[in-house]
């Protein structure tokens, strides 16, 4: 129950930023409306497809409906989430942290191999954000020096080392959610980029 | 029958009006062939993937015929169909009425509820032409500001009521066709765009 | 063996020539990594979710470990490569019209028709290239005069006809592969563009 209302509430989240992402670009309020589902639902849609599942949303209309309402509401009433955009900010890392590791631990749960959670639970967590600017035109997080998917690539690692060495205990969820929220908290506060080493961008 | 061919003309229509959009960018014949069949064909497929049902056009290849025949020959006869574009933007607009209808129609057959018809609905008349445009690096429709999609969610939407409040009456389609469809030519007619109150772009 | 040895050469070609067409753009280590696998992996997924298998990666996960260390490897001592950039253009050439063969013979196998083996033996060619090329917001070999996918689509289509009329005969595969991987390489030699009466680029 705790674990469906925070899915919510990441879902909200990332419809959310979002439509604030694209507000300034010019969008209208179907644009905001597909573009708020793609990036809430997107990441988990793909590595459903992949996985041979039913679709989660599908089987789950209450996801749609909390993406579609938070996007439409972000369209209307946009104030209130631009006072407010340092704080999404950090929401949205908390979002990215809770879907990589529920995902993870989705693919470990149908019988698949550790490095298969990894890498759909690093998709999950990043393909809706993906999804969203290949539409909108916009230049995606994978060409940008931002430190956005590292911590999540190696906090979704960690959730398995953690699994591996201590099985069984409680605390290996929230240990690793934990890690790339405490991560990605410290990448926003500091506005941290990819050293020059692990980066062919000019050097800034 | 009756049918079956005008969802034919509609493949035939999506491709022709997909490689005339493509045209002055520059394109080669290859590309021309792939993006006629994607703009025809794309929307129904992602449909198709996300229902878990066989993909339409691999059970009847006529599709692909068509979508490629109509690419290929708007490629080299063009000319005909520059002439002409004003009665292909109405086209258009019944194809894409024709399309969103009949997604609509097979999403409830299969038993699923009537907000994931309509969602389903609109997406596979709009998500041809999205491919497209992101294959062909152009903005898509989810960042323009003319009216294309609403008039189709608004259809979906109205058949879904009609079939509630009136079932088994045979003029539901129809009638959602014709709106869709009317809607579309005021707006090609009039030129019109959302208002400003529905779109973040800059007043015009 | 020699087959799956062959098949493993192509997906560490396609992911070193993905990463080498994204480094001079400016691109960091996880992007180079995702990349990477999306340009060998990309097309194949996609034939195998519309073909509603299984995704060959998720049976093997080779695939993905040749393709990330293949990616990673290039992205941190890429001079090597680059010194080798003619020699990969023909490597190239050839994983091109290995998959492109292998996936054809794979669609007929499962007891498709022909015309459907030839559309997917040439989109899982061409796949991943398109795919990395739409995360990087770079424009495709589809808006491009470069002859790439033709001398595929050729390619499949005689090997489907030496099938056809010779069949049992053991060199249908490498007469159709020579005869793709030549034809790549007289295009690559000579600097070949698509002629102007099958293209609408301006004259060049």
């Amino acid at each position: 129950m705790v674990l469906y209302l925070i899915g919510m509430i990441g879902t909200a989240v990332f419809a959310i930023t979002g439509v604030l992402a694209l507000r300034r670009d010019g969008i209208d309020v179907f644009g905001a409306l597909v573009l708020g589902i793609v990036t809430a639902l997107g990441g988990g849609t793909v590595r459903d497809l992949i996985l041979d599942v039913p679709v989660f949303w599908i089987g789950d209309f209450n996801y749609v409906w909390v993406a579609a309402g938070s996007a439409l509401l972000t369209f209307f009433i946009v104030r209130p989430f631009e006072r407010t955009q340092t704080l999404l900010l950090y929401l949205d890392g908390f979002g990215a942290a809770l879907f990589a590791i529920a995902a993870t631990e989705k693919v470990l749960g149908l019988g698949h191999a550790a490095p298969l959670a990894v890498m759909l639970g690093v998709w999950t967590s990043i393909g809706g954000g993906i999804a969203r600017d290949v539409l909108a035109g916009r230049q995606t997080l994978l060409m940008s020096r931002e430190i956005y998917a590292t911590p999540i690539l190696l906090g979704c690692a960690l959730y398995i080392a953690l699994r591996m060495f201590w099985p069984g205990v409680s605390w290996t969820s929230p240990a690793a959610l934990l890690f790339i929220f405490g991560f990605r908290a410290v990448v926003i506060h500091r506005g941290l980029q990819m050293p020059d080493v692990l980066s062919t961008h000019r050097p800034s």
